[in-house]
């Protein structure tokens, strides 16, 4: 017990707890200062009761998986959590439509008292960046960006060691510059035209192996199912599907060019692809690199690099804010 | 005496140098906390003499001045310096090829030790940014781009109150975005085509005007002069010279378009402009509001606005290098 008491005084046996806010399921981990999860849960975020409850509940899951891992809750010192439309400087959650509350929610108050830690909160979008600079690809990095290739295209953007907000936080929305310019260039969900949104996401993913069945003759095991998705064309491109991998090189030209326009913004040294389709990044890369490459300005020449996340996607949001509580 | 050392004393009295190392000439002014140039000077930047034998001759041309007007030496308590090609976090010129010493320059070093005084540094694109957060139109801005539009179209992009430098600097280089996606987009300088530089520069201001006067039979003062420059359209357009003014709108539209797809960066609240063409911000800011609205991604409306630079040309940038030290 003393032994174990002298442990816990030290920094480096402290432990946070990493929360990912969901609209429909809460998760969490305990997180040490490497990055090893070292036990998990999670709830449904239920709107039955109160937001206060919800944590009160949180708190008593939290415990319980915490003592079937046999850790002491008190050595958890700090609290961060991942959340949609929060504010980072105040913690109040404002218009999450997603979540069951009405809003504002004062998330890292009630976090901070129900738990008697302090707690530190960032917009769901920005804590798998968080994550990746300190415990994933990012982490020999001061100037990067991240771009999410999933359900839509977003992106995060770390510049001098430090994540940008900008204005009400609205940094970092390169999924919606136009980045295809010609005059049949797709409509995007946001109203715009080419942005790199309606493309490499994974509506984008299926509509360009769409437009490839239809306008080509190339044989494909994608001709052959009713429907399918973007996680179907990463397969088949794993077997040498050509309409798949087709389908990828087309994105990678659009993801390069559209790198090439954003690297004369904030100078990254790198650009890490996170999300779904990321998985499939070797059938991209080549191609991104070449479009990158032509497009780019020569002062940046050799400067800069792309990756692909190496954290499970499960895991970046839970890393990222334990992340911000360390 | 004594009631002179006692305002010394206080910090609201401490006086900083700013410095404007140039190619050709080197300009100082010494500069109180609310942004007063209180005297001012400058030197030709000669290369005659090593630059150690430089900054001893700018501390005695300092001192002069400042002896001139009646102000302590004792009072400044640093210098900021703008230069070409400074690594600001070392404060180290790095082949500057205008100016007349072999690189590496220890530039604060020098400035330092010579003069007695903490020395703080940043390339000379950014000073005025600096400037103009401190003393000018940024003043209630913790978000803002500015847009320089003289010989080439410069930026440096202010994001959560901190200016971004990016890897080796070399964030903010929007002039060298294409901004212009029609096949017959102009070359720019950079070999791109069709960068905001092409354009809304003092050359690419006066190859609009030309192609007008070449594909039109719109009356202008513009035919009656063998040779223009971007100071003559500015000047026409003041008289409302309707070549002149098209000129402008045309700029104004393609800059609008531009920071519609800037501002999905760094969410800023606003765009500063500044530089020659800045002054001619009357005529192009109507069309450049106009595209800008048109373009913009819905999340961003109502929260971005546009100025022009208030403090003079030859202020900003001394302004800049006394900020960086205060």
């Amino acid at each position: 017990m003393n032994n174990q008491k002298s442990i816990d005084n030290t920094t480096f046996n402290d432990l946070v707890l990493g929360i990912d806010l969901g609209g429909t399921n809460t998760t969490f981990g305990v997180v040490d200062h490497e990055g090893h999860i070292l036990c998990r849960g999670n709830i449904p975020t239920s709107g039955d009761e109160s937001f206060e409850n919800f944590v009160v509940n949180l708190r008593k899951e939290v415990e319980q998986v915490m003592h079937a891992s046999i850790i002491d809750f008190n050595r958890l010192k700090a609290i961060g959590v991942g959340a949609p439309c929060v504010n980072y400087s105040t913690g109040v959650i404002e218009g999450a439509v997603n979540l069951p509350w009405q809003s504002p929610i004062p998330l890292t108050d009630t976090l901070s008292r129900v738990f008697g830690k302090p707690s530190y909160s960032e917009n769901d979008a920005n804590v798998a960046a968080i994550g990746e600079m300190h415990f994933g690809s990012g982490r020999d990095l001061t100037d990067f960006i991240m771009i999410t290739l999933g359900t839509g295209v977003g992106s995060a953007i770390i510049c001098d060691g430090r994540l940008l907000h900008g204005k009400r936080g609205l940094a970092g929305e390169l999924g919606h510059i136009p980045v295809v310019h010609t005059p049949d260039a797709r409509m995007c969900s946001c109203g715009r035209k080419g942005c790199a949104d309606a493309y490499a996401s994974a509506r984008g993913l299926v509509a360009t192996a769409k437009e490839l069945l239809a306008t080509t003759d190339i044989d494909s095991m994608l001709r052959h199912v009713k429907e399918f998705e973007a996680k179907d064309i990463g397969e088949a491109a794993a077997e040498g599907d050509e309409v798949a991998l087709e389908t990828f090189r087309i994105t990678g030209e659009i993801l390069g060019n559209a790198c090439a326009d954003f690297t004369a913004f904030s100078s990254p040294e790198s650009f890490i692809f996170f999300g779904g389709i990321a998985r499939s990044f070797r059938f991209f890369e080549k191609p991104m690199r070449d479009a990158f490459q032509k497009h780019l300005l020569w002062i940046y020449n050799g400067q800069v690099d792309f990756r692909h996340s190496r954290l499970p996607l499960s895991d970046a949001a839970l890393l990222g804010a334990a992340a911000l509580a360390l």
